[in-house]
Formats: structure tokens, C-alpha cells, sequence
């Protein structure tokens, strides 16, 4: 897991600069039958700044930048669970699964500062859009999605299938996620494309990455189909500045978003996995985020 | 602790066919005093994919055969702890106890498929007549149990008493459950006998288990006085089909029940704590319950 | 992290007698750079018998001294973090902070008994008039303290502040505390003098204490002054008795109470983490409260 603290200021929140922090304990579980299949788990006991705990408002108002607590995010315990099996390039997951869209690559090229920042950089709204593996709710592994993985040389593929509960406590789901992507690496450059059938309109449903390198500058670039949210055009750049900073520069263009997202990120290592990073961004509303901090691995 | 996942199919529920999982992370901490005295603590942080989260009502719908979630299945967090001290063939637990029905030799001779679909071949109830360790609720610390187990050679004996909380909240205990069992070993065959005194009507009164090994069959009998829900008989056979199989069958008959319980189940190790396992039986209403995943210790 | 279980008596209780437990899991983790700033965070899973879980009211009700749970005590998950880092003799806390009062030297110079019985012994009513790390509260790591501590030689200085969030998701904060002490050695003897300033006026403002060794005892005095409660004075005296066995006794005289408080303590130790601990006191109200049981550490 890793831990991170530091300062964050969103501008216009009803607290504009506040202390941020993370804590993730991350536990990944496995077992191996004689045949050479891997069974697993992973699971995580996380703890933000700004998440209520246990469905109460615990933290100081001013530890979150919007003066309330994210309900969304109930810390204390662990989150929901994703149980897999693997055998050779073969993986099936159960329960909080990964998502193919969410996991394509290139989907993440980058994650801005200390926090990501407001994440609007991600073509597929950092898993707003789409299935992802949470971290937060600790709710039970009733997130029933299945997944299937399959690696063999530079091509990967990836379907999921997770059910919609947008009604909750009515007894029955409303609707269904169907995601796929597949991948293929050549001469330096990774190519995926992703495809999505989903019931919620607002849903990512053609995603494209082209990710590769330039000289001394990492490329990404990404399309997403967004639904009634319109199509979302990305770059990414990163390049090492001497032996320990990495920076990274990123540009979104999305048909609903107010502004263009511009921002830059700076991760400087100090060893033995801490570092210090921070960054800048204005978000899909046009406000300026920043952060900085340290995180450390452990 | 350990890991499962698969497919649970429960005739006539909401969602009769579902993916069921389960992760139990088990916390065993022990310290030793200069006199081989052992201190030590049990608890467990498990997730099933049907519980509630801190009482919010988080999975997708269908994760749970009932269409709701079981609001007595807390996830996310630590269950009750029981304490013990341990000196010899002496032990002494506190809080979150066993309870002398439930830990009786010959009561559950076996958990049958993956999860062991509804426990009704089980004389008590599987706890639901007796005080029970409880892996769910990860309450307080506040079941406030206490038990002493003895074992000398063939012959072991255990104590219990749980304090009764029927109306939550109203500052007071309603009652009470005094249990103990006496359990003797000889020839290849165990005999053990429980008695109990409770105020609820219908917790189990008399429980009386015999078993041994016939041939290849391991069998257990079981009778028990389950107070105004009558009486339960019950004979479980196991046996190894093969190096790697074992078979169980389980019959029950109880008076309040609408069926007599049949089932079958079926284990098939894979080596290295990793094991597919599956089951069909039918449940105290009648309807068909079945199961099939695999399980990994870790 | 520890266990510990026993009987604790409060007079005038609803429950007068019940059994005590704790279970504490420390999570410490730490990360050190190149450069040797260690970056750490310090979490607690604790569940005490008497709190309640995830906000509901799960235990049995006389497993509480006072009949009901305390809702300050939410069990099950993690506590807040504090992070920090650390270099040489300076370290930089954030979050769920020590606090600079609760955290000078001889402000505890004993914990009573098994539980710390009432700790109405300790000039800062043991942390209710400062800011002090909340083991219970499985919050978010909302408690947005910040301090910095120095230590150099026989010196020492703590410096430390907390927002207040006195109306809970108002989104905004209704005060502060700032809170400083400083520490010297000399002879044998330990100076602490704090102050504070806060926005609670029953907050502590001015700490003294000093400690050290007189033959076989080891003497603390301590003066507060607890603002609109006026002003406290204690003195605590430990000495051992024998090879395993340690003995307090404390006096505190504070405005508000009822009585003065006197307290009498035994810790006797045997060996591999483990011992056995009984205490005696009256509390603030003027109500007896003693306590008997086991602690074992892992």
C-alpha cells in the first residue's frame, strides 16, 4: 500500500486550500493448485481526507475541500472484494473487477500531482464512465462484474460484464455494462481500442489509446465516445528532467466540459519509494486545481 | 483465511441464480506468559457478496439470492473478538464465544458444497438455536459470552454462558443461555452430549451426536431437542472417492421443517489449499439450493 | 498492538459489574528515502467492548457499564491516520495528531488498573481538554491537525494545531487550538511546561509537570489549568515491589470535581508481553471504579 499527505486548493471549494491525505492498505491474497493456477484476492482498507466513515460525517468540515464529506467514499473498512483465477495468459475475475475500458492501456497515462488532481484528463472520466474497480465504498464484494483477461505476446484482450444497480433496495438491477477492449503492441507503440454496451447514456462507448515514444517524451493519445457527453480528445506527455523528475503535461478536450483541461504534474523520487509530487490542472468546470506532497510506498 | 467464489442457485428466491462470494481474513494473536500460559485473541474481517455495508445497503441487487442484503451481516470491518487464556487442557474465552452446542463434536460434520448452501442438515440450526461464534457482525466486542473448555485424554467438556440481548437498546438483558457439552472418544468412535438452558423457546435443549468410521464411510447421528421446534434427526456420511474427492451426504428430519433435508456435496482438492467444491440439497422450505466455485486457503 | 480482557465494576452504573475487552491491531507503516527522511503512518483497528459499530447499537446491552454504547466509540474499521515525517530529530505530524498537551512528558504518568479506569487522574482530563490521537473513531483521516516536534539533546519542544469543528457539516470550522510545550532533562528530573490557546473555554491552558526519582519511587507532579474548570493538581507516585510487580497510586485535585481523586494500581508482569492488572479509583463524580484482568501484547 502507500500512504500520501500533503496540501491541496481547489479553486472556488467552499475550503480552497486544505490538508489532503491517503491511507491504502492494500491485501492481495493468493493461493496456487498443483496444476499451476493462481487463485486470488485483493482487497483494500483505504482511508481519505475527505470520506465519511461508516455513513457518518466524522472529519473536521475544513478536512475536505467542498466543506461536506464524499458519500461516496466510506472508509474504515474494507472495500469490496475481486476474487480471481489465473492460469498461464488466462484470467477470470469475480465481484469489484477491473473494468476493460477502465483497464485498457493507455486509459491512465498519467496520474496528475499527488492526487490526480480532478482526474478530468482521463478520456473516460477515470471510471465515471465506465466500470472500475473501487476503492472506496467498503461495501460488500456485491459488485458482481465478470471479467475475462487474456494475454498472449503483444496482443491482450479483456471483456466484462458487470450488472447496473440504479435503483437500489428494489430488489432487481435495471440494466448492464458490456465492455471489451483489445490491445496489440509493435515497434514501441501500444494500440488499443475499447467497446462498450452499456445502459446509462452518459457511458463511454468507443475508446481508442495510441501510446508510445517520441525521443525523450512519452506520447499518449486518446479518443473516447462518451455518449450524450460527446466525444473526448486527449494528449499526454511525460519525460524524464534529469535522473529522479519525471514531468508530465496533459490536454483533454471534452464537448461538455466548460473548458479545455490543461495541466502539468511533477513526480520527483527520493528513494526507497517516497517521493515528492504535486501538480496543476483546471478542471472540467474551469477551476484551477493544485496540490503537493509526499508519498511513500510501503 | 480464505477465499471463495461461484455460482449459488436458490430455487424460487428473487434472484434465483447469483455469483456468491465470500473473503475471510482471519487475525489470530497470541502471546505466551512465562508459565506457558497462552493469551490470545480471534477475530475476522470477512466480506460475503449478500451482507450491508455499515448498515447501507451497498451491492448491486442481484448479488444477493434474496434481492436485498442480510442487514445481519455487517462487512467491511472486524467482527466481535474472542479472547482466551490457555494453560494446559484448560481454556477459558471471552466475548464473541464458541458456545459448548455449537462447538460440540459431531455438529458439523461437514459444511456442504461451496458455502454450505442453507446449513439445514445441521441439528442446531447452525447456531441459530445456540450461542455461535458470529464471523458477520462486526460489532463491538460486546457479546459478552464466557465459556471454559477442559480436555484430559479421551474425555473433554465445555461451559458456556451468553447473556440474552432480545430488545436492543433498552439498557438491559432479557435473559440468558447456559450450555455444556461432555464429549468421550473410544474405540475409533466419538459420543457427545449437550444440555442447555435458555430463555428463548426455541433454542435447542438437548443435543446428542455419535461418530465413527465403517468401512470407508465416516458417519455421524445426530439428535437434537430444538424446544417448541421438536425434535431433529440427522445422519451425515462422508467418504473419499479417489485421492482427491470426498463425497458427503447429509439427511436431516426435523419436526417444524417442511421437507426432510437431503444433500449431497462434493470437495475435490487441487493442491497448494486451492479446491473446487459443489452441492445440491434441498433446504427446511422445500426448495432446492445448489452451489459450485472454487475456495483458496491463505 | 495488544488484547485485554477482565471485569470492571462502576458504581452507580446500570450495569454495575460487566466484563472489559479491547483488542488494538497497530498498523505502522514507514518508508524511508535516500536521504533518510523516514515518511510514516500510524493506524489503529480497536474494538472496545462498550462501542458501538458503524453507528448502530450491536452489542448486548450489559456488556456496557453504562447500559447503552458509546457513539464515540464507532469499531470495526480503522481510526484516523496520522502521517509524518520524520529527519534527525525533527518530525512534521499531520492528521489524527498526538497534540502537544496530551503528548508532554509526565501528562500520563500511569495508566490505572486494566483499563486506565476513569483517567480522571490526568491534569488534562486524559485528553478531553486538548487535542489527542483518537484511537476509537474509525473516522476519515479528517481531523486535520498539524504539528511539528523537535527534539535535541536533553530539549525538547512540541508544537502543534487542530481545527475545531464544534458544528458538525456546516461546512466550516468554528475554531482552533494551538498548543506548544517544551521539555528539559536534567539530574534525573524531567521539566514540561505547555500552553495553549483555544477556542473551548473548559480547554487546557497552562501544563506544568515535573518528574523523577526519589529512592524507590518515581514521583510526578502535575499542574493544569483546565480554563472554566479551574485549576488541576496531581501527583503520582510508582515504585516496584518485587522483581514483576509495579504499584501506583494517584491523587488529583481539580475545582469541578465532586471529590478529590484518589486511585490505587497493580501491574504484575509475567513475562512474554503478557500480565495481569487490577486497579481501584474514584472517579470525578465521586463514584468507585475498579477494574481486573489480562493484557497481553503481540
Amino acid at each position: 500500500g502507500y500512504g500520501r499527505f500533503g496540501i491541496i486548493h481547489v479553486e472556488g471549494a467552499a475550503n480552497e486550500t486544505t490538508i489532503t491525505s491517503r491511507f491504502r492498505l492494500q491485501i492481495d491474497a493468493t493461493a496456487e493448485s498443483d496444476s499451476g493456477i493462481v487463485f486470488g484476492a485483493r482487497a483494500r482498507i483505504q482511508q481519505d481526507n475527505d470520506g465519511s466513515s461508516n455513513g457518518a460525517l466524522l472529519g473536521s468540515d475544513a478536512a475536505s475541500a467542498s466543506g461536506t464529506f464524499r458519500n461516496d467514499r466510506l472508509e474504515g473498512g474494507i472495500n469490496g472484494v475481486r476474487f480471481f483465477a489465473r492460469s498461464g495468459g488466462l484470467e477470470v475475475g469475480v465481484g469489484n473487477i477491473f473494468g476493460a475500458i477502465d483497464s485498457m492501456p493507455g486509459m491512465y497515462p498519467t496520474e496528475l500531482g499527488l492526487t490526480g488532481l480532478s482526474y478530468d484528463y482521463i478520456i473516460n472520466g477515470a471510471g465515471a464512465y465506465s466500470a472500475t474497480y473501487d476503492s472506496d465504498g467498503n461495501g460488500a464484494a456485491g459488485f458482481n462484474g465478470v471479467e475475462v483477461m487474456y494475454a498472449m505476446g503483444d496482443l491482450s484482450a479483456h471483456m466484462s460484464y458487470s450488472e447496473l444497480d440504479l435503483v437500489a433496495g428494489n430488489g432487481n438491477l435495471e440494466g448492464d455494462r458490456l465492455e471489451a477492449h483489445v490491445a496489440y503492441a509493435f515497434s514501441g507503440w501500444t494500440v488499443a481500442l475499447g467497446l462498450a454496451d452499456s445502459d446509462i447514456v452518459t457511458d463511454t462507448e468507443v475508446a481508442l489509446t495510441v501510446a508510445g515514444s517520441v525521443g525523450i517524451a512519452d506520447l499518449t493519445f486518446g479518443y473516447a465516445n462518451n455518449g450524450t457527453q460527446g466525444d473526448a480528445f486527449a494528449i499526454n506527455a511525460g519525460f524524464d528532467v534529469g535522473a529522479a523528475t519525471r514531468v508530465n503535461v496533459v490536454v483533454l478536450d471534452q464537448e461538455n466540459y466548460a473548458d479545455t483541461v490543461y495541466g502539468v504534474g511533477v513526480n520527483h523520487d527520493l528513494g526507497g519509494g517516497t517521493s515528492v509530487r504535486g501538480g496543476i490542472q483546471n478542471n472540467n468546470a474551469g477551476n484551477t486545481v493544485a496540490d503537493l506532497g509526499v508519498r511513500f510506498n510501503f
